[in-house]
């Protein structure tokens, strides 16, 4: 077989969510030439998952009539509080059992590739550094707001990743010390007050004890089904509550990003996950906070952004990673 | 005159506070072999304290013999928030009046040689990891816990400072978004539930509602005149009121703390300032919260210790910064 140029061999790059695997072909230049789903089935535990994520290689490498050998490496990333130096899941909200799973490993040792392992949001951090919003900015800080909070954080052109390679919960930061508490442990994260699930449970819990909106029609009466898309939708066609709903986890979305400013004075926050698909109505009310909140200086200097990867964030960002690993391996 | 050699030429280092300002000179050491303090008078305004500041300098360079040009440059480390790059106090809880102010410029056209601007905490941050409690670790927080809460940021053995130089404002981030507005225009900041005024507020509030305390006796009555280092002193004593309130300060602190930790999972957070004086009293609660509310990874990553180099660190860590500039100047 014809010798590949190095500059071509691409990364075999997933997204490891609470909900789906996203398996890709990531190439050099940040392209996805191919990909495919599967559902994580996050419940039924980490072994399981796992042999998911094994057919899920098999099936993308087999399609691209691939060997592993033809691979730059593979690299995750997942959903989760990773130790990047020792390549494990320490803890994940979303995935339940995952306690010290060393990812890395266990598929390093099948596939015989370099194999690497980050959070979902730093990837998206470096994918959208690389190859969306971000490019050619050196400071910026990215908030993945959907289902959790999650954030990633870019200073002088590099990822941070802290000590064990865990930084960038930002979603996990107390804003409310008196605040309800939250999955992880800690009390009034910015994750319970702005996520998307935070938005479904604010306006369930409206309706329920009694106010009007067209939500319920929406779900034909069945409260516990809303979703945050459908409160969008719903904003969307001028439903006060809605609307009211939205404003409410923007302004403390607004709070987060007050905190970030203050502390980073950072060039841009870059906003993806499922929640910046509401664009201004949730981006708008977020600014203003930051404008009337933060200090002038960071303020004024500061671009919030939508996310321009969208699901590819996450699979670009981890090809990105790895390709900056092998270079600073081989140039060492 | 014969020549010093460059490893010998010290910088005039000085800490602009809200109430002193010290100024020194910083050999290439970290030595500080030359002090001299006034009195801020900060309610005079920019200009008389501008005036007090030279005659500060030149009393020093007097009484040492010297010279402005036998200095490698000097550095000031300043309360507020400074533009760096343009050399600007833009605003200062406790300097008023103090906005956008050039003072770096004013210095350097008066004395004819290099001069720096930045912020008390991070230089004191910079102080610390060079020749105090922070030696040799690469990624530290550093916060000023006094009258105000101040912070610095040392990422990969650097100052962090952001976009515009004014990053590391941990104090005034809202960790109680429905708590008392900050004097900075933010609501419910670190600064007003766990600084020095804090303390010395609540335990004027709570003896004024009637609670007994020895505080009272302490002040002769004049519950007004009652500081957080008098807490401390009856706290100290065993007064249960005085406990409580560094009790509640402490564990506001560790909120904050628990927000860095899940932020930056850095190797050490160093706390400095007065209330740094009171050790455990105040630390060991607020270790306590994160290790209960912080990600275990990285809660138990973390050291949390107390400054060493006392109120010298922000003149020490304004020398270090210079030194740091003028050695990326030659090498360029």
């Amino acid at each position: 077989m014809q010798e590949i140029p190095q500059s071509e061999i691409p990364v075999l790059a997933i997204d490891l969510g609470g909900t789906k695997i996203i398996t890709t072909i990531v190439s050099r230049q940040g392209q996805v030439v191919a990909k495919e789903y599967c559902l994580t089935l996050a419940d039924e535990g980490p072994q399981p998952v796992i042999k998911r994520i094994f057919s899920s290689i098999d099936r993308l490498l087999s399609a691209q009539s691939m060997e592993p050998s033809h691979l730059e490496s593979i690299s995750m990333a997942a959903a989760g509080v990773i130790d990047s130096e020792r390549g494990l899941i320490t803890t994940s909200p979303n995935l339940p059992g995952w306690c010290n799973i060393p990812l890395r490993d266990t598929v390093k040792e099948k596939y015989r590739v370099a194999t690497f392992l980050i959070n979902d949001a730093s990837a998206a951090a470096l994918g959208e550094q690389h190859f969306g919003a971000g490019k050619g900015i050196k400071d910026l800080l990215y908030l993945t707001v959907s289902t959790g909070i999650g954030g990633g954080i870019i200073i002088s052109g590099k990822l941070y990743s802290g000590v064990c390679g865990s930084a960038g919960e930002i979603g996990h930061t107390t804003i409310d010390v008196n605040g309800p508490r939250c999955s992880c442990g800690n009390i009034g994260c910015l994750e319970t007050l702005a996520s998307g699930t935070a938005v479904a449970r604010e306006a369930i819990r409206r309706i329920s004890h009694g106010e009007k909106s067209s939500l319920a029609g929406m779900v034909s009466g069945k409260i516990e089904d809303i979703t945050a898309e459908e409160v969008d939708i719903a904003a969307a066609g001028g439903d006060s509550l809605a609307r009211e709903v939205i404003l409410q986890a923007a302004t403390y979305l607004g709070v987060g990003m007050v905190n970030l400013v203050d502390i980073f004075n950072p060039e841009m926050i870059i906003v993806g996950g499922g929640m910046a698909k509401m664009g201004d109505r949730l981006l708008n009310p977020a600014r203003r906070v930051v404008m009337e909140r933060a200090f002038r200086l960071p303020a004024q200097a500061v671009r919030i952004v939508p996310a321009q990867l969208g699901d590819d964030a996450g699979v670009i960002g981890a090809a990105v990673f790895a390709f900056q690993q092998s270079l600073t391996r081989r140039t060492r």
